[in-house]
């Protein structure tokens, strides 16, 4: 599969977040063979946890189903700018890719903000490729906080 | 009980953590009203997930024993200054008031690197206290890794 349909798979989660009523954002965790290891979405609300970010739950996923405390020479498909917090998990993880849609300007934390990546203290620093599917991302993004202002 | 005996805690997670052959680093979650929420170390290799930090633990089992998204009003205790991820997960729980003991010049994400309380992306800063306790959990991370090195 291309970067494009792994993508697609983030999006897909997304979507599903979306209709859970969850901020729609999605996840897709590939091996280094190009299987889908695993994917999800943002699950804050239905598990009562502000860090269930859709990559700390794949990442958290991964590491059960290979039984590895590190997922070395995966990729990480979100379709949202991860934040500091998912920054941190990825370089812990040692993800060998990073792949994502929106910026996020607002609450990033890889191209904005703390940068996490971008400092001595950060162990680890995956390939970032940004942009992919973006504006399908942006998209989702919009329509949900345009619903939730509309109807709170 | 005062801010120490809330650290002793800690440090005794921490202590099992190193019983365990995990780093030493020990957290606990204090309720608004002084009550000990969640207390746990580190169990990155029991528990095979890079991502499995005292703080981490700490802040998901707390959201669940208080059904809660976010852990507005409570404190956290941790023996090291917590890394970028951690301090994410801090930061989206909405810890009012972060204790640590020792700094972490070499992985930190406070007080060094991201410093992630410090950017505009960071919705929520807590009040941090550092240094207390920091003796003891200096001496226990110096003496687990001096441990690794004599015997690999």
């Amino acid at each position: 599969m291309s970067f494009r349909s792994h993508m697609n798979i983030a999006l897909e989660e997304a979507r599903a977040a979306m209709a859970r009523g969850e901020v729609p954002v999605g996840a897709a965790l590939i091996g280094p063979d190009g299987a889908v290891i695993a994917q999800d979405g943002n699950r804050t609300r239905e598990l009562g946890d502000a860090t269930a970010h859709a990559e700390l739950l794949v990442l958290r996923a991964g590491a059960r189903t290979l039984e590895s405390e590190r997922l070395t020479g995966c990729d990480l498909y979100v379709t949202l700018e991860p934040c500091a917090m998912c920054a941190g998990a990825i370089a812990h993880m040692r993800i060998a890719r990073l792949y994502y849609g929106a910026a996020d300007p607002k609450s990033g934390g890889t191209a904005h903000g703390a940068r996490v990546f971008s400092h001595p203290q950060c162990h680890h620093r995956p390939e970032i490729y940004d942009g992919i599917g973006a504006a399908e991302a942006e998209m989702l993004l919009r329509a949900f906080f345009e619903e939730r202002r509309a109807d709170p």
